[in-house]
């Protein structure tokens, strides 16, 4: 398997690839066992009420999903597009900080359905929860997100 | 009531003062009886597949859907902040063209419904919804978001 250092490299130049989210200013701040950490300033992510604005928002945290999943099935080897199919967020306080975006990974049992299922019939789909939290710890943003996978090789 | 023209002025320049929204290139097509229309390029919106980004979509569709309900309360005089509480979003193709989004206002139930609880409570939430079609007029992504408005004076 890949290690996280290679896969947190190549994620972040993925991220810089991208001009919405090379214009949010997204940097990755951690990617290990315990999931990824994505972060973005305030300042250029803004509303008119002088908070995070919610697309950005949801900006960050299908991101969050997307690369989590995206170096898991990197870091196993399998060459495949991940794209987010469809997504329920909340909003439950104004953001008056930085974005930072938090992602746990898939769960064992749910990556090894999706692995069977990509081998099987070339895509497959899993669930997976993502949240921001203010400086005071609460949750300000939570998305749960199904992500599709489709072989690429 | 105010008209169209000067709501589409006042919500444009809104548009252009949170820098997220100017970084996308959002634009206002059209605001009248029948909802709100938004574009964005594809070029400032793309992602690794060379379609639109996720978060992109997640972004203008809410954009959207704000704007069609604070323009509706502007229109009537009311001073309120409008806000994102909650959102669904569905990704059911991918999007190789301009980001173009529209949002049908409140019904006229909803819409009382909203003003009655403002008035009586200073704040009330109804739900709306925004999409975006492909060239082939196809639905390729869909919101249904429920917005919140506070009253501010």
């Amino acid at each position: 398997m890949l290690d996280h250092s290679t896969l947190a490299t190549r994620l972040q130049g993925m991220l810089n690839g991208m001009p919405p989210v090379r214009a949010m200013g997204v940097t990755l701040l951690a990617l290990d066992e315990s999931g990824l950490r994505l972060a973005a300033p305030l300042s250029r992510n803004v509303n008119d009420k002088a908070c995070a604005f919610g697309g950005s928002l949801a900006g960050i945290l299908t991101l969050a999903g997307w690369g989590v999943l995206a170096s898991a099935l990197w870091r196993r080897g399998i060459h495949a597009e991940v794209y987010v199919a469809e997504s329920q967020i909340q909003y439950l306080a104004p953001l008056y900080g930085d974005l930072v975006a938090e992602a746990a990974p898939p769960t064992v049992e749910a990556l090894a359905t999706l692995l069977e299922r990509i081998d099987q019939r070339g895509r497959g789909s899993l669930w997976l929860d993502a949240e921001v939290r203010g400086s005071d710890g609460a949750v300000a943003a939570r998305l749960h997100g199904r992500y599709a996978a489709l072989r690429s090789d």
